[in-house]
């Protein structure tokens, strides 16, 4: 689970926090969905059932998550050493919590993990956090969710936040690399310069007329929109290669008519 | 399920589509997972077991997704009426296909599901997608995760996806409401429909082997990347019109080789 040098302590200074989870099924779904997104500090304040077979066979590959796992009897015990605890609601509270959707509260915690932990901290499956539990927190979060049926998983919501967090902390980066920069992934493959596509273009023009689809005499308007579609598909080097493989063969003598 | 009006055909037009899924489980947390954010066509294409009491029992409170999903035996059929399909891809292509991550992936279906309905394409839980599937697709969509634990649960990879699309169409609001505004306007000009480009990509077919272009014997490689190419223009009706004039017009016995 190692992320580059520069970004592992910020991976490890993220906590997720379960308190009194009913069903071990989740405690197992939230070890993988934490370990998908790169972290793996679980702790589990008074889990109904745990350690528990369900728990392990839903952890898949994340079992080291699991076996990891802290469980205390308290959830203060839970946030020992955080600097900051994000409580997430299904629900709006009529509190003097701070409430923020997932992907803010995600953009907070960044602003802190790189020098200190903080936690996150998820409530029952049937009733979510008690106030008491909330008064522990110093932010509450919530996950925009329909509100004729806004029932999310546990380990859903902590996979949704998991992955807001590394979003955040990766600028959305597909793969973690030394020099994170945002934008499109580069596919790898060259694309093609702007005069090999300008010959592409003659190329085209030129077989258009020749298979008599351009009107000789008005030839603009038909022909423009065809280099607008091309120029959308950004075309690789090969690419022109191929396509113009095709103009050629379209302007050779066919076979069928030569006999 | 109802959204404010002017959002509701926004979120009908996402279409959910998951291909020839293994563990019917998988299903009902799909469907539980789409209606949590607001959607409900979920389309199966040859489900390993459905109707299945596990998937059911999965669903939850998200029986209505469940008991309206279309059965269909092949993508295409799922894909009819669409204009943009993206497929989900836990590994790196290394095809020609644009690919992004799922949250670029979002706000380019919000600038179409406006107007027309927009897939969303998810391979089965051990190997994903097949190339043949991914043909069907005009974008790949990658959810950031761990390099060395990447599995993410199908239903999860779902959950994700569609908490995406509705932080872009409500712009991340907790809860929906009336004046929410798109990011992008629409072009204004129709996207072709998945069935209509699949007929062009037949057309184009013929006409490369009646051209000598592609060998009959091994069609299959060069055409693929052909079809990429297209793919990753997303294509206009009318372009496609104006393609397939060419390639009549590239069939059609020519002038200066009738005399």
């Amino acid at each position: 689970m190692s992320q580059p040098n520069i970004k592992s302590t910020i991976f490890d200074n993220i906590r997720i926090v379960l308190c009194q989870t009913s069903h071990p099924g989740n405690i197992g779904s939230t070890a993988r969905a934490m370990k998908t997104m790169g972290f793996k500090n679980l702790y589990l304040v008074q889990p109904d059932k745990y350690p528990n077979a369900q728990a392990t066979a839903m952890a898949a590959g994340a079992d080291d998550v699991l076996d990891n796992a802290i469980v205390t009897q308290t959830l203060s015990e839970a946030l020992v050493g955080c600097a900051f605890s994000i409580g997430l609601s299904a629900r709006k509270r009529y509190l003097s919590h701070e409430t923020v959707n997932a992907r803010e509260a995600a953009l907070q915690a960044n602003k802190i993990v790189a020098s200190q932990p903080v936690a996150f901290v998820f409530g029952t499956e049937m009733s979510g956090l008690t106030n008491a539990e909330l008064d522990c927190c110093q932010m509450l979060a919530m996950i925009p969710a329909n509100p004729e049926y806004s029932s999310l998983n546990l380990a859903m919501a902590v996979q949704l936040v998991c992955y807001e967090l590394r979003m955040t902390i990766l600028n959305g980066a597909l793969e973690p690399t030394s020099n994170q920069t945002n934008g499109d992934a580069p596919t790898g493959e060259p694309l093609a310069t702007n005069d090999e596509l300008e010959r592409f273009y003659t190329h085209l023009e030129e077989t258009l007329l020749h298979i008599g689809y351009l009107n000789p005499n008005a030839p603009k308007k038909l022909f423009e929109r065809m280099r607008r579609l091309y120029s959308r598909a950004r075309l690789e080097k090969e690419e022109v290669n191929l396509l113009r493989g095709v103009l050629t063969l379209t302007q050779a003598p066919r076979k069928h008519t030569k006999y």
